[in-house]
């Protein structure tokens, strides 16, 4: 069996040329990457560190039938998004791994696709630790933002648009939200493809849920621009409600943008959680800068509220009437 | 039953004046702790990061019998001890938690162990995310070093001396290598208590296996004057094999300094793992600095040994004859 050491030389200790892409200084002279007790690293003078830290569980993050390649980006997408959501350019991350098992295949595809992911947003892997257990997987992204730039949860205010991101894919297939849990509950058996009377398609909302992708660029563009953002794991409107309580405020949501073809599809694109769309919030005279931002990024963005200060959340229907409908967040710790 | 975010407030979000220990600038001005995407955290200039995570698993890096509030306080001095291996002066952290359920007495007593230490080192915690799932522990530590200060395992230099770290402890009882995978053996039904002949205090040494001390302060005070240093979590020979191999250079180890009360004391003492005690080197002419770090850390150091030119790890008996027993380092992926 292959022993702790030689497992992270040879999936996870890449040489120094691939450590550094072109162009990124990524780890800079004198820093030292994995192979040490710390890994150590030079912060870019005059920014501030944002760090988020997510665990993937098998069952609760991802189904059994997940390929390892796709489990490898999610794992890193899911932390890429959080900076994203603060506006933070990607720098280093961690990895931390407990396995059943050394499956040489799996760490093959598992590594593969990390750090395709990785590679495309100059993220260096910096250290970590492996160890036997059930299967778990944890990683701690650093990320930069100048002094003061990061957007936080804290900073909508009355009278700020509210937009939802989701761009055009290549095959003219559109993201939205909503679209990884049409799969998911397609996984469950509570949805019948050849009966599917969403508009979404399964190989693409499959694709999306277990493959999103990281909002990086726009979050990025977003600096200076958008009052308050958060990435969009637990479902649409739960994750409006922390920028709503964190910034003392209140929000009314419009649905008209869903496209309404099954009864759940409300339901999925509000409360539906694991997007990893941006959900964020900028003033009006933004207007023109949002959307700015968004073609730079080449993200497609979406208005769908207005922030109000009469505390409480108000969701309208297709015609503009209060919706009578409630949504629960995605908690991990309630079955779902 | 109660949910994930009331369940992060309630055992890990602290009021702001415990985040902020007296005379520490831990979380500065407009940095930003739990409850957004990151955590936003401005580095002291001129300092360079370090950085390790470590995963607890049960079964592989404590028992079920521990308690909570033991495994709270370990789960981070394992990751302190990285640094203090470093030199670096412990920051900040995040927590990732898989839980099987909501142990409302296990999350007070695991927090109480775990601020207790990060109180006792001024190292806040920052973020993190908890899941259900088999019972995981994630901690990624930062720590800072000025500037090119960081003690790395690649310094050892021919004719550099090496130590290992162990300190009287208040009782007048000793903490060496070794206590911690004898107290294992204990619970493990290898060595009875009551035939006990090794000269360890069993209490004492099931203290040092749940409740290591991470040598932080030795650590800090040893930058710029030891070469090398690494924490012995898999065994003192092992992890000194970690050091030769990237310092490129060879060992002499005496043991004419463990107490040979039973055959296996040796063993546990060069391979025994789990101290998070410190191994170091340091030149001759730092002979007088070393000692002067160890007692202005409050922490005895034992000299055990020269690193040599020649390639190879050499260990001499009590009579400095080449000793014929090999010892295995501990490796996670192996049966222990």
């Amino acid at each position: 069996m292959m022993g702790e050491f030689d497992l992270i030389t040879r999936y996870f200790k890449r040489p120094a040329s691939q450590k550094q892409p072109e162009g990124t200084v990524t780890i800079g002279r004198g820093d030292v990457g994995i192979g040490d007790d710390c890994a150590v690293w030079t912060p870019t003078p005059n920014t501030q560190l944002c760090i988020s830290s997510d665990m993937l569980v098998e069952g609760r993050h991802f189904l059994s039938t997940v390929s390892p390649e796709a489990l490898g980006h999610k794992a890193l997408a899911v932390n890429l998004s959080d900076l994203a959501a603060c506006g933070a350019t990607p720098r280093a991350f961690t990895l931390a791994l407990a396995l059943p098992s050394v499956d040489e295949a799996w760490l093959e595809g598992f590594s593969r696709g990390l750090f395709a992911l990785a590679d495309l947003h100059n993220c260096t892997l910096i250290g970590g630790d492996t160890t036997q257990g059930p299967l778990n997987i944890c990683i701690t992204v650093l990320g930069e933002v100048p002094q003061g730039a990061a957007i936080l949860r804290s900073g909508a205010r009355a009278g700020d648009d509210i937009y939802v991101s989701g761009a055009a894919h290549a095959s003219g297939q559109i993201e939205r939200v909503g679209q990884a849990r049409f799969a998911l509950e397609v996984f469950r058996g509570n949805i019948s493809i050849s009966q599917n009377d969403f508009d979404f398609d399964f190989d693409f909302a499959r694709r999306r849920m277990e493959r999103p992708t990281p909002r990086v660029a726009l979050g990025v563009a977003l600096r200076g621009i958008a009052s308050a953002a958060i990435d969009i794991s637990d479902g649409l409107l739960g994750d409006l409600g922390h920028i709503l309580k964190l910034s003392n405020v209140g929000a009314t949501v419009q649905t008209n943008w869903i496209e309404r073809t099954h009864p759940q599809a409300v339901e999925f694109a509000l409360a539906g959680g694991d997007d990893y769309e941006l959900l964020l919030t900028a003033p009006q005279d933004q207007r023109d800068a949002v959307q700015a931002a968004a073609q730079a990024s080449n993200t497609r963005i979406t208005c769908i509220g207005q922030v109000t200060a009469e505390l409480g959340l108000q969701v309208l229907d297709a015609t503009g009437q209060p919706l009578s409908q409630t949504f629960a967040s995605f908690d991990h710790f309630k079955s779902t």
